[in-house]
């Protein structure tokens, strides 16, 4: 195929956290290593690429530090976890992104770009905060920080977790600045963790953007990759995760994988509930948003198949417009 | 002045933090939109601008959190500290620069990019930690750090700090993509507290670089912009900091402030000990390696003051060759 083909790559937490879930640096590094070698292979095929990624576990330890050293150093808010996650996911990656490129004779090199994903004050996400994150406490701590102006939830006997506004990403801020990094060679890791949530305080979404300000929410990371692959104008997004094929009838003896499908038939299993919420849900509706909105191809399968996801139809969940 | 005027700017620490030093995300933000407008004045007069920026208190506040969070969250390696004060200060510049310079009607936008710095593993900093970082503790909490590899020092009564390697900036890594993203128009934040310190474990500092990894270590961020000035071959060097000029003969009743001076006669003040090493030291040797690599002008001067200092030579402390 032409040299030319744009891949947008959303890698779960799997690729940079430990087997057991673990975010320690050390755990990190090792699954971002093993995670370099298959993303190498792919731009060995001559695709274009551009990373992004997840950043659940880092951001929890994120807020846990907040919480413990808060009556010395007053917490950061949420968005400002979300890029601290962006920077040390973005540099492991190209450390060990750039040793595997090298490794492969390759002549290209990893840029990680700070981005900012634009959301709408008015989402409805921000008057009901419903996205669990970080660890659970104990009532009386839980009320110290709903008295700095967060929301706390009772989840019974486990004690109180914060939960946070998930609004929809309308765009990436900083997408011409990733285009452009990424037409001059780069692999570019950007909008990290969903991307850095901000909203526009000036004229409205559709208006010049002057006025935007960080906001106390997450993004879900795949859906902010369908849009960047949607305005990257990429060929093919690939969702990676920890299972090859997105599966139907989860649990039953009717149970199977899905290979090639279109858009009106995982539209349909998806209306019928097939894909759990915090789970396989927001990854398929990220393929669906990918294809429904122009794009030729999205696929979900696990990174050890994203090098023949790219360059073929024969593994992993393969959804076309049709 | 033609447009293609390249300029480098250093942005002390007053330029993100609260006149008393604090680094909450509100003083962060209130300082960096002040310091915006003045680099939106520097961009309005054609000059190509980019930006780093130091980092002290900032890393400051994620030791402690990393302190009082040990026992819950496995503390982050310093490295990563840094990459994390990069993000943040550089989204929080970009959502202000952006507004600033569409105020003036500026089609400019900002990119912060994650940035490497590669230090060499035999600095003599490394076998000999000297720089402190972070807040004093008493000796017990201290020798928990030891235990994890850490350097403590006996402060006396204050208590113990810790000190960590600061070795001298070879290169920047990630230059090329700053390079990409300034010649296509955007401001660029990068190199943030000197750089993420990184070592090449494979073939040497001149060598193709394939093992690179971050270091406990922190860069004198003025030494850096330095070399970052000379690589981007920028016309201008501007150190911004606190004094709207470098002092001689301070705190004597012959006290004058410098204006226009040659590398030579500078050096000779700074072999003389005029210069604190803590604070205008660096930034002395930063302004003299620049204009000593070959560097046309290196100015040393306040925030309010850089947008004369890029267009004339009539405010700060102008260094030139000759």
């Amino acid at each position: 195929m032409a040299a030319s083909r744009r891949v947008v790559i959303a890698l779960g937490g799997n690729a940079m956290t430990g087997p057991d879930g673990s975010a320690t640096p050390g755990a990190q590094r090792q699954a971002i290593a093993e995670a370099s070698a298959h993303i190498a292979d792919v731009v060995a095929s001559g695709a274009e690429v551009v990373l992004t990624h997840g950043n659940g576990p880092q951001v929890g330890n994120l807020l846990v530090k907040n919480e413990l050293a808060a009556h010395v150093v007053p917490p950061v808010p949420l968005d400002w976890c979300v890029a601290q996650t962006q920077a040390t996911i973005a540099f492991t990656l190209a450390d060990e992104l750039d040793a595997a490129l090298a490794a492969h004779g390759l002549p290209q090199r990893t840029a990680g770009l700070v981005t900012r994903t634009l959301v709408d004050a008015r989402d409805p996400g921000f008057a009901e905060p419903s996205k669990p994150v970080g660890r659970f406490v104990p009532r009386e701590e839980a009320e110290r920080f709903i008295a700095l102006g967060q929301y706390w939830e009772d989840r019974g006997e486990r004690g109180w977790r914060r939960v946070v506004a998930s609004p929809e990403p309308l765009s990436v801020v900083d997408r011409p600045a990733i285009s452009t990094l990424a037409a001059a060679g780069y692999v570019v890791v950007c909008a990290g963790g969903g991307g850095i949530p901000v909203v526009d305080d000036g004229h409205g979404a559709n208006a010049p953007r002057h006025a935007l300000r960080g906001v106390e929410a997450v993004i879900d990371k795949d859906l902010t990759a369908a849009i960047l692959a949607r305005d990257l104008d990429a060929d093919t997004l690939v969702i990676a995760t920890d299972v090859p094929n997105v599966m139907v009838d989860f649990g039953t003896p009717q149970c199977r994988p899905l290979g090639r499908v279109t858009a009106a038939e995982l539209r349909q299993h998806a209306a019928a509930g097939q894909f759990a919420r915090g789970s396989m849900g927001p990854k398929v509706e990220a393929a669906l948003r990918f294809v429904e909105s122009g794009g030729r191809r999205a696929v979900v399968t696990t990174l050890e198949h994203i090098a023949d996801a790219v360059s073929g139809d024969d593994v992993g969940t393969v959804l076309t417009a049709q």
